[in-house]
């Protein structure tokens, strides 16, 4: 997964607007080691993870490498505990491994971005209602405006599968419910009564709930149906509540926004909300952000509850996806100097002192001073993309100024160098505006 | 080498200068991958890297952990050298590895930030003279002003070796005259003499060379009483005075600099400028910023000539060694976040849509929903070192205002939300403008 410098600059946009947009919600960035103790990263244990992981032996040591940015997560709060502030928020946008089996030569290494907050003990479920407009902040910074944040609220699940007393299949229901969109409610319907045994009535009632639809105000509506006859149903329907509630507060618009009682996701690890993202134009891809509310974060570690919602993009996937849906903005400035300084000169001191000069003033300059051509130093700014070039040559030299070439106009003016810095800045400010996705 | 969170925004903050200093220069980012194949890594061979590198086995596959960022962008240039543009200037700020022999359960994860620029068969010298420039902004960026950039020329010392008839010892002589500062002038030329049988009228005139100190004009001068000898000193002492000359032009002041004609550094790799840091008031660290000028970064994976210049940092050491020295700057923000809204109603519309808000301008807001006494939230507060609380009660809602209360200086007002953004930023600006490095 080596870019091209151009390709590696947007990605770089990518991370750095993420991070931007994670720091407006407090969240504070970590840093975690990549190779772990395997004992470490295969404490949970499970089939799927052992046969993917990176493991190998060093001396003494059984190492592996991390596959996910959750059980670092897990390790370091229940390793500080006693030291973190409480509700501990962070971010960490990093390398994961995964390998994939039996293939030669092939390994997997992508970036996933995340956030969590923990609490120590308890979390309010505000929380969750927050996640939403995170996710709306970060894709509209990237420049995507058709997008759904999905949510949905396990208790709920797990209470309504519970009034119908099929609380010990609920997991093989909700699988087979997934596959709802894909082969249609009568195959699912077919599904639960053959193969689960689930008797006739009951999956009757799955399919109606699974049936509710509409405007999220409608869903809150239909759901109300069955309020007051489990507890757990309740208290999903008061957390969905709350995270309907305070949408609008936090800035996210309706159109963004959907209750989706198919989404059950993590099967034993979430225990509330739960959130997918999914792209208008492209179902295809699938959810682009997704994640939910926990309520043991370290339990291989410690005894102390740790609560907590966070939710995970997978960025190099994220990445190559947009660029194959042709979403990638090739607008975005990847150039790696706003100006290039080009001598014309035997004696460089005024070129360099015009760079310094440059610089000084934030302009990021690069000064060309291989013995070439014109030609091929002009040809140069062009195939890197930089905006400007600062030409000087004896002229420039007597008067003490430098000649501006915008490379997009092709207009050349002689300037001071302070006016010339100006002038870079303002264009290059301007174009730092636009946005790594173009819808 | 995990961090505390106040710890971590600290070293964040130190390769955020880096990366934005080395931007100034043109440089552009590349992520190389961490896991390469053991044949690409050792290519080049060698018994301390096959000794300290992290080499595993994935089904076939004989995979190894990258121990130095240079061997991947060697790799990652012979590869694309058709579709770079040269001379490619390139930034890496990456983890590294390398292993302790046969240490139970010890390994060496560690960041390197490395600069190199590379020609395309040629490289002007002037790359090379632009190193201390790129050295002095990004150390003094970082708050260290009492430094020193010690360059030297390894034509200069070939050439003079040469000069000697001693070409053949060069190697061994380079070695012993490191020592110089250790155990004295008197023990080097007795080893020269005694262990490398170095004539006693050489070994006279290398100590004698070695003792050139002065101004950097004092020493280019005695060096002049060489020149004419020998083309490849002759060489050298061109690209001295090239590197010398244009140091003012490139805005490095003369008490930042200084030529060392003592320094050698990777004797088969480097063969022009080489360079180390120093930083004067502990000169126990060692170079903190060292490299050179290169011929042949990729000779192991192609015939195309690929001459560079290149320095590297050695970051996690670096954070460390300045943590020790208690010269890391603790006045460094290190909150995450600018603000935090302290709602105190039950209702938290109102205090969701003041965070939404204060977001939008841009101030990095925690909204704190947890159900606890105000004491203990003004105390989460506190110990995260945010420095705005933002209150909401009932008088607040029923203005429409925010209080905003200055966590340092106690002061508290009540004003329009957009007041409240306009205090808390500039306040988090002027904080902002803060070095890591205190002095």
């Amino acid at each position: 997964m080596e870019l091209m410098p151009e390709r590696q600059v947007q990605f770089e946009k990518m991370k750095d607007t993420l991070a931007r947009c994670y720091e407006l919600y407090g969240f504070t960035p970590l840093d975690t080691p990549l190779i772990e103790a395997s004992e470490v990263l295969l404490a949970k244990g499970g089939g799927e993870t052992e046969k993917q992981i990176y493991r190998f032996t060093k001396g003494d040591a059984d190492l592996s490498l991390r596959f996910d940015l959750t059980v670092p997560l897990a390790k370091y709060v229940a390793m500080n505990a006693g030291a973190l502030s409480f509700p501990f928020r962070r971010y960490q946008i990093g390398k994961v491994y995964r390998g994939e089996r039996a293939q030669r030569g092939r390994f997997r290494e992508f970036y996933q971005a995340d956030i969590d907050v923990i609490g120590d003990g308890a979390l309010s479920v505000v929380n969750e209602a927050e996640i939403p407009a995170i996710i709306y902040r970060t894709f509209t910074a990237l420049g995507l405006t058709r997008f759904t944040i999905r949510v949905n609220n396990r208790k709920l699940l797990n209470g309504f599968y519970a009034m119908l007393g099929l609380t010990e299949k609920a997991g093989d229901i909700m699988r087979t419910v997934d596959k709802l969109d894909k082969i249609g409610p009568e195959k699912v319907k077919a599904l639960l009564t053959d193969e689960l045994s689930v008797p006739e009535d009951a999956a009757a009632e799955i399919m109606c709930f699974m049936g509710i639809r509409g405007a999220t105000d409608e869903i809150i509506d239909a759901l109300g149906g069955y309020a007051g006859k489990n507890a757990l149903f309740d208290e999903g329907l008061s957390g969905l509540k709350t995270v309907t509630g305070l949408l609008s507060a936090f800035g996210v618009p309706a159109e963004n926004f959907a209750v989706d009682l198919s989404i059950a996701r993590g099967l034993d690890y979430y225990t509330g909300t739960v959130y997918e993202t999914t792209v208008t134009d492209h179902p295809e891809i699938g959810s682009v952000c997704s994640g939910g509310r926990y309520d043991e974060l370290a339990g291989y570690y410690t005894d102390r509850k740790l609560p907590g919602v966070g939710i995970s993009i997978g960025l190099t996937r994220l990445f190559f996806v947009l660029e194959d849906c042709g979403l990638l903005n090739d607008d975005v400035p990847t150039a790696p100097a706003d100006a290039l300084v080009i001598p014309m000169t035997e004696d460089l001191t005024f070129a360099v002192s015009v760079s310094t000069a440059l610089r000084d003033r934030g302009v990021r300059t690069q000064l060309y001073a291989e013995q070439k051509k014109f030609k091929a130093k002009m040809s140069y700014a062009d195939k890197t993309g930089i905006p400007f070039c600062v030409l000087i040559g004896e002229d420039e030299i007597a008067a003490g100024q430098v000649s501006v070439k915008d490379m997009k106009t092709g207009e050349q003016k002689t300037v001071p160098v302070k006016e010339a810095g100006e002038i870079i800045r303002a264009a290059v400010e301007a174009a730092g505006t636009v946005k790594v996705i173009k819808e």
